[in-house]
């Protein structure tokens, strides 16, 4: 049974043309429906263009006349564009939902059908898919902020989760409670990591070091049932696989991924420049190649497809603005895998029996 | 005129012989007098090796009986062992301070003499360092809290300063602005950057975006007299070599250093992998191992010897605990050109003139 996912058709850098090929590249790899969300008038040629000898793919456009760019402040742009292309294409998953809970019997997904969605992706403006996202689908219960989580890549080849990474600024302790939570069980149904280490992002690992924030967390997180918390980590700790699930404030997240890419970019710029600096090494580079590609391949972001917003009533992925259609297929698959593993219904599920536990302590 | 220059001979993860070596390499390439401070009987055997055919290098022995471990908690260490390698070192350069305050004329360095010193250098337990320094040397005026300012290397090949890297969580903006006023003193007179760019570490270049902390301190740079403030810097900034000086909280910035250093080694391990895994790429390996070397003495830290604590009444400078001969060697550069630049006058009076403008204002 194809599940439906809904693709913000106008979000990336290079938009829309990323987006029409990574919905076909997906429709043919994944069993999944596509709807584009967009203007249809500029959709629909290229689309056809794409499907010219697949007239069968499950690749829909659904119209929505207005778009927010990545210039636009997303306040304003989400409560002034009410046909955007995130508020259609989130409305479908809400619709989805709402169809889906109204369905007593039959398969969880079934029930999506013209107009309905089980999952959003968008290569957008993230300040603006955020807001969307609260604003259209709701919290999920228990769940006070959103958390915006990223994958990065470690020196174990796993994939580990980091979150908050700037859907919030400012936290307090029980938000970051509740993000443990949700990287927990978002690490074991979506990233099918069976005991999670979860960590909170400290500088230091004893219990004494850190920030306000986390001396005040820490405490919390040592106390919650079921989650396989190891303490403080460091920042390095994010890329050598000691950690599956790393909390912190957005602030804190957003500023750590960043410098990531930013010394990514150090590291392959020197890197060239050295290469390029003697003729041995050219050949030397002419003959790396193959091994630069495989490198390049295993640090590349596109390669998970996005970052989850979790907290929603709803799945939402937000993908890089730069994201490649190969990217923008990944996303469509993340969003189908989050979509399946019911990872919503286990948030609310753990986090219910928290409280629970809180009010009998 | 040499300068008088105490190295902590029982810092670093292999001390004393990175430090004994190190200060013999200072002492033959720079204009410096170095003086070894730890216990006489282990370090004098290694010391008289390394200087056989060269007795007249001016390496000195400072007798200390005890030192601070990597393991050692930094406030009860610095408590308890009274005769630490740091606590004998720091008093030395207080002393220096003291007789050069009290020499009227002559050369500023002149008046250095037997324990008395124009700057410290220690690859040792950080904490420990930057409380000894504070209790041994005292603030400069108009200072409330040290700062550790770390130099990066930037994809221009300039220099960058980041600070604070760890010396304070919970800074509040009044310690940002003072930050920002020794940064942009360091860069101007040690790393001779004539107009140095600094920069506000914050998750978006708008005013708006950021945290209470960011929020509340970019309107009092703004206000800053005689700095070069370029606003709001992200993460990437840092690397980029678009900033001079960057400006952030202890924890922030302890982060994102950490972070760093754990997706460098996650780049060169996955490089290292791929060019393994295929045949052409061992000889493409081989042949470009030049350009590795030159890539790495390009990212390489020790390169620029250590993080300057700034802040405090006198120099000192803390290098990373795996500090081989070279790093230790720059480390007492780098505090020989912080002593020779006045810096902390510049500091003095810089947040002199500013609180003579906050109280017209």
């Amino acid at each position: 049974m194809p599940i439906d996912i809904v693709v913000d058709a106008m979000g990336s850098d290079k938009a829309p043309d990323p987006e029409i090929r990574g919905a076909v590249l997906a429709a043919r790899h994944y069993d999944v429906r596509v709807h584009l969300v967009g203007p249809e008038d500029i959709l629909r040629p290229i689309l056809r263009q794409h499907v010219r000898h697949q007239k069968h793919l499950p690749v829909f456009i659904t119209p929505a006349s207005e778009w927010i760019t990545m210039g636009d402040k997303a306040a304003q742009a989400v409560r002034t564009k009410r046909d955007s292309t995130m508020r259609v294409g989130l409305k479908m998953v809400r619709e989805g939902l709402a169809s889906r809970a109204s369905s007593q019997a039959g398969h969880p997904h079934s029930a999506s059908g013209p107009g309905k969605a089980a999952g959003f992706f968008t290569a957008g403006n993230t300040g603006a898919a955020m807001a969307t996202a609260k604003m259209v689908l709701g919290m999920l219960s228990g769940v006070d902020r959103p958390a915006l989580a990223t994958i990065v890549p470690t020196t174990r080849g796993t994939p580990s989760l980091l979150l908050d990474v700037g859907a919030n600024v400012d936290s307090d302790p029980d938000n970051l409670v509740q993000f443990a939570v949700m990287g927990h069980i978002y690490a074991q149904n979506v990233l099918k990591i069976s005991n999670p280490r979860v960590g909170l992002l400290s500088i230091g690992e004893e219990d004494s070091k850190g920030n306000a924030l986390t001396r005040d967390t820490l405490p919390l997180l040592r106390a919650l049932p079921g989650i396989n918390f190891i303490g403080n980590v460091e920042g390095r700790d994010l890329f050598n696989g000691n950690c599956d699930v790393t909390v912190c404030d957005g602030f804190v997240g957003n500023v750590a991924l960043k410098t990531s890419e930013g010394i990514v970019k150090l590291v392959t710029t020197s890197l060239r420049e050295s290469l390029k600096s003697t003729v041995t090494s050219q050949v030397g580079a002419l003959l790396s190649r193959r091994a630069f590609d495989d490198f390049k391949k295993r640090l590349d972001y596109s390669e998970y497809g996005g970052a989850p917003l979790l907290g929603v009533r709803g799945v939402c992925i937000v993908g890089h603005g730069s994201s490649n259609e190969k990217a923008i297929m990944n996303g469509i698959r993340v969003a189908a895998e989050f979509a399946h593993a019911e990872v919503n219904s286990g948030i609310e599920a753990t986090l219910d029996s928290t409280a629970a536990v809180d009010t009998k302590a």
